[in-house]
C-alpha cells in the first residue's frame, strides 16, 4: 500500500514550483510541454490525486467503502452485498458500488473512480485475479480486500470459498454411495473458481482409481440452458455414467431437465449433484443435492476484514475461507 | 428542481459575513450559537452543500450517475442495472450504486451521499413512493428519475411496468380459456406494485361477472416458500378453483409444488399462471405461464430519460411504460 503524497512533494520531485504543478492540474496558464509531461508522469507514477476536496484531504476518513463487483445476476452477489451492508451499517460506514461485468478496463476505471470519490477502502470481486489487478492495488493508498478469489500468492487480503475442497468432498460423497462412472458439467474455462472445482472433483475420482480421461465432460456459462446443452452432448456421446456433477445449480437443473426429457429417471437411473445450493435447488419438486456455503457470510467477513485494515492504517495479508456443507437430497441414490 | 446556491448567498440570507459561514462549515473559530443555528437552518432549507471541491463546482458535469435500489435479490434488479450500465457506457457516464433495502432512512442518507459525491442525476428504485420521497427530490438541484413506481401524480419523471394492465390481460386470457373459479396469491400489502396487479386481476374477474369476494386469496413475500404456504392455506380452506394466479414466478412455483404435493395435476386439475417471467419459469420442466416484460428495457429507458433531463438542464415530467406480453405455456389448459 502506497502513501498519498501532496502537491509540494510532486513539485519537489519535478523540480518546479507548486504554482506550476497547480497550473498543470487546472489546465490554467502556460506550462512548457516537457514540464507538463514530467509532472503528468510523476502524478501517474505516484498516484497523486489532485482532484479532491481540501477538507476531505484534511479528514482522515470518509467512512465510505467502495465495492466493485463483476456481476449482479444470481442470488450469490446479492447476498454478498447484503452481508457487506449489514457489517458496514453496524460500523456507520456507507457503501458505494460499481459493476464491472468482469471487464478489466471497467475494473481499472472503477478503482480510479472510487478513489476520486474518497472511499476509505475497496472490496473487489472479480472472475479472475491477474497481475494487472495486483499492480493497480499495490499503487493504491487505501486497503483492498479481494472477494471470491484466492490471492494468497499475491499476498493480498481475501475472503473466498473452499472451491477445491468442497468439490472434492462432494465427489467423495458420491463415491461412498457406490458410484463409479461419472459425467462432469463445468464452468467457463477462464474461470479460476470453475477450474478449482473441476480439479477437486477429478482429484477425488483419481483417488478412487477412476480413469479421469474417460469421464465425459462439457463446459458452459452457468445458466440452465447451458446445463441442458452440456448434458445433451454427453448423452449423445454414448458414454455411460451413474452420477452427474455440475459446477452450479443452474447447470444441474438444466442437466436434470435434459435427462428426464431423454427418458432417464432421477435418481433411479442417474444421480445429480450441483456444487452450489441456491434458490433454484428449492424450485424443483425433486430436491437437488448440492454444497451449501453462505454468500452472506462471505460479505460479512469481507467487510470485517476491510474495516480491520482501515482501522490498523496498514495493509496486511489475511485470508478467510468460508465453511461449507455437502447436502445429499432426493436427486442422488445409493448404488446397489 | 432547485438551483444550487453558493456561500455568499448563504451569508446574505443569514445577514453575516462569508467568513462566518465558512467557520460554521469548517467548525473552526468561534461563532455565536444563535448564528450557527440560523446558518445551519439555511443550509438545511436551501440544500447548500459546502463539502465539495471548488474545481468540481466550477465544472458543470461529473459524468457520474447515482442509483439507489431497494433490493438486489432476484434477476429483475440485476437486469435493470445491466440496462442502465449499457446506456451510460454509450454516453461515457459512470454509475455509482447504493442499496437501501427499502428503508426510508437509508434512502434519505443515500440521496445525500450521492449528492456529496457530485452525481449529475439519480435513478431511484423504491418499493413504495411516498410524499417524503417527493420532498427530498424537490429539494435536490439535480434530476431524479423514479424506476418501478408510477409517479405521474407527483409529476416526477418515471419508468414503470404496466402492473395493472398486464395483470388484467393475463386474467382475461384465463377467462377466455373458460376458467370461472380462481384463487389469487398476492404480494405484500404495502407494495404499490402488488396492489396494482391484484386490482388488475380483480377488475378482469368483475368484468366477467365473477363475485370477487368469493375468491380465495393469500398474500406472501414473493419467495417460493411463501407461495407454497399461501397455496396450502387456500387448499385447506376447501374452496374450489380451476386456476391460480400468483403475483410473481417464485410464488407460482411454490404454489405448483404445493398443488402437486396435495395430489393435484397441472394443468389437468388446476391451471397456474405467474405475473412474471423469470429464470424460475424456465427451471421447472412443466413450463410456467406468465407475463413477459423486460427489466433491461426498464433500465435502458430509465437511464435515457435521466440523461435527457441532465442534458436539458431542467427537470420535466415524462413517464415511460414498458410493454409486456402474456405467455401461456404448459401450466394452463382450456376448460371443457
Amino acid at each position: 500500500m502506497k502513501k498519498d503524497i501532496n502537491i509540494s512533494e510532486v513539485a519537489k520531485k519535478a523540480g518546479v514550483s507548486i504554482a506550476t504543478v497547480s497550473r498543470v492540474f487546472n489546465n490554467s496558464g502556460p506550462v512548457k510541454e516537457s514540464t507538463r509531461k514530467l509532472i503528468e508522469s510523476i502524478i501517474e507514477e505516484t498516484g497523486y490525486l489532485p482532484n479532491i476536496l481540501a477538507r476531505e484531504l484534511a479528514e482522515k476518513r470518509t467512512n465510505l467503502i467502495g465495492m466493485i463487483v463483476h456481476n449482479l445476476t444470481g442470488e450469490g452477489m446479492a447476498r454478498t452485498i447484503q452481508g457487506v451492508s449489514d457489517i458496514l451499517e453496524e460500523h456507520a460506514f456507507n457503501l458505494l458500488m460499481t459493476c464491472s461485468n468482469g471487464n478489466f478496463e471497467s475494473e481499472k476505471k472503477h478503482f480510479e473512480l472510487l478513489r476520486l470519490k474518497r472511499v476509505d477502502g475497496i472490496l473487489f470481486a472479480t472472475r479472475n485475479f491477474t497481475k494487472e489487478h495486483k499492480e493497480i492495488i499495490d499503487k493504491l493508498p487505501i486497503p483492498v480486500v479481494v472477494l471470491l478469489q484466492d490471492t494468497e500468492k499475491e499476498q493480498i487480503p481475501c475472503v473466498t470459498f473452499a472451491n477445491y475442497s468442497m468439490a472434492k468432498e462432494a465427489a467423495e460423497n458420491l463415491l461412498k454411495l457406490g458410484h463409479r462412472s461419472f459425467a462432469y458439467i463445468g464452468g467457463p474455462e477462464h474461470s479460476a473458481n470453475a477450474n478449482e472445482r473441476k480439479a477437486g472433483v477429478m482429484d477425488a475420482l483419481k483417488g478412487a482409481d477412476i480413469d479421469i480421461n474417460s469421464i465425459p465432460a462439457s463446459t458452459g456459462n452457468y445458466h440452465i440452458e447451458s446445463g441442458y446443452e452440456g448434458m445433451e452432448a454427453i448423452i449423445k456421446s454414448g458414454k455411460k455414467f451413474s452420477a452427474v456433477i455440475a459446477v452450479n445449480d443452474g447447470m444441474a437443473i438444466g442437466a436434470m431437465n435434459c435427462l428426464m426429457d431423454h427418458g432417464f429417471s432421477i435418481p433411479e437411473d442417474v444421480s445429480v449433484l450441483g456444487l452450489d445450493d441456491t434458490v433454484l435447488a428449492k424450485a424443483s419438486r425433486l430436491k437437488l443435492s448440492g454444497v451449501h456455503y453462505s454468500y452472506t457470510k462471505l460479505g460479512d467477513e469481507g467487510a470485517a476484514l476491510l474495516l480491520k485494515q482501515i482501522q490498523s492504517e496498514s495493509s496486511f495479508f489475511e485470508k478467510k475461507v468460508i465453511p461449507y456443507k455437502v447436502n445429499l437430497r432426493q436427486s442422488v441414490r445409493l448404488m446397489n
